[in-house]
């Protein structure tokens, strides 16, 4: 049994969670970033307390971060949402309670909860991508989380895969998730409209990742484009990172995923097209299979793995 | 100490390795592919057996081989320079003589080398490219070699990182190896003195890295566009590999490496230009330090990390 928090920019989830991966009990509270460090920290630890009062005892909590931690002083280095840096967040923590505090970042947090209840159970090494806003990724190779010598490790949003028409928000051109999370797909629609493509996507006010895929599947030549566009560059980035670390399986999460098969057959057909050894090494690529609870789970079963 | 081999496609070298790194005895052949598999197996043999008659007792023996190794049956899948496919070199060695051998990928055998006594020396993880007539790569995490599910990691050398003139050896096009390997240096220059643009590389029969090396030294401008093109691509998939795994350590080896301080701070301008979190990690770059011995003492000490 295992306590997990998923600190997320609107919402603060936590979670009590079974030896095999069940979620037991949740809470959910609001995140108010403008309310300031002191009193997250103090929803945070409340919300802890109030999960250990309802679980057999437990003597660490695991907590998925949005933004990087230093590997070896666990400090939050930088965490852009919740507009904070260098925070000392853990040991902060662990003053107020009488617990240790494990942190991780939060697309390593929904790998790990994938790599040890859900799509990649039973492999040891696997690279998942969460397709959201952005692209976020969490490596595990040989059992162990790959989280770096500075804690920037499994940022496969920003491997640079082409040139792209607009900046990553990052500074650099042609990071993957300008051309492959909901963000990028919307960029681009945008500006094929604005180029006169005819589209039934013009007539939505807003449009998102269920709306494109719908479209997609009545057969919109734009959103069928702009989806193949998309596929064609996480293809490339998956047969880039299966060159450099040939892992037992690729886990597909995020939004987008719930794109389901639709999206897997797309991406699978990509893929083969970049891949280098074709008969050697043919990658596994599947969807993720726990959700939104990934990052919980997985922050809740880390004291398992460190 | 350890017996080393690195069995290259035109010379075979063995060599007895003491504890400290250093290379005490050395005995080559010369690499002939056309003899056979039969005629590579028994050469190798005897290699061994001669460096096991002036060696204090050995028990293991590695082997760096320039081709894929299936990771849990230690088959050669691939040895594109032999002529080699799906052969049980290690049993068939071990069927000869009295030792235990244990198979490496060439590339990965010089970064063990680099990693144990070069220069990674106290890194825990670590990559090198070595950029030769292809690029090659080694990635050691956690100070464990990544060899992959099927034998293919690290083959950093077919990462895309942008669409080039002409294809790759392996089918695709893009990979950095078309861009930053001296093959890659040779084909652009060609192509640019195809085009007419002025250079001293044009009164040269042949050219190789030392000559653009020199002549970019002289001033040159297209032998410095040439390197400065070679950095660009390379400071990019070096800063792809940090986003990805963040290492201690990049070591630059081969060939190319010769060229010293001059490709060193070329290539560091590059990365920074490239990096996604400049003030949080900047990742150390330095040159190998072994030469072409990395590989054979890398092979010797495989047996110490396995």
């Amino acid at each position: 049994m295992g306590i997990g928090i998923d600190l997320g920019g609107t919402a603060i989830k936590g979670g009590i969670v079974s030896d095999d991966g069940k979620i037991i009990q949740t809470l959910e509270y609001a995140t108010i970033p403008e309310s300031g460090y002191e009193n997250i920290l103090l929803t945070i630890s409340r919300m802890i307390n109030e999960l250990r009062e309802r679980s057999e005892s437990v003597s660490e909590v695991g907590i998925g971060i949005p933004g990087v931690i230093d590997a070896h002083s666990q400090m939050i280095l930088s965490c852009p949402n919740l507009g904070w840096k260098n925070k000392n967040f853990k040991s902060d923590l662990e003053n107020k309670l009488s617990v240790k505090v494990n942190l991780i970042n939060d697309a390593t947090a929904a790998a790990m909860g994938e790599y040890a209840y859900g799509s990649g159970l039973g492999a040891s090494s696997m690279i998942m991508l969460t397709l959201g806003t952005g692209i976020g990724g969490g490596i595990i190779l040989n059992d162990q989380i790959i989280s770096g010598t500075h804690g920037v490790a499994s940022e496969i949003g920003h491997m640079i895969v082409g040139e792209n028409f607009y900046d990553c928000a990052c500074g650099k051109n042609g990071c993957l998730e300008t051309f492959s999370s909901v963000t990028a797909l919307k960029k681009y629609i945008d500006q094929q409209l604005q180029n006169g493509i005819p589209s039934n996507l013009a007539q939505y006010d807003m449009i998102n990742g269920a709306i494109i895929f719908d479209e997609a599947r009545n057969n919109d030549q734009l959103a069928l484009e702009a989806l193949d566009r998309m596929c064609r560059y996480l293809g490339l980035a998956i047969s880039n990172l299966n060159d450099i670390l040939d892992p037992d399986i690729f886990v597909i999460g995020g939004g987008l995923s719930a794109a389901g098969e639709f999206l897997l057959n797309k991406l699978i057909g990509s893929l083969q097209r970049f891949l280098t050894y074709k008969d050697l090494a043919q990658p596994q690529l599947v969807l993720a299979s726990l959700g939104n609870d990934a990052g919980l789970i997985g922050a809740a079963c880390l004291k398992n793995y460190h």
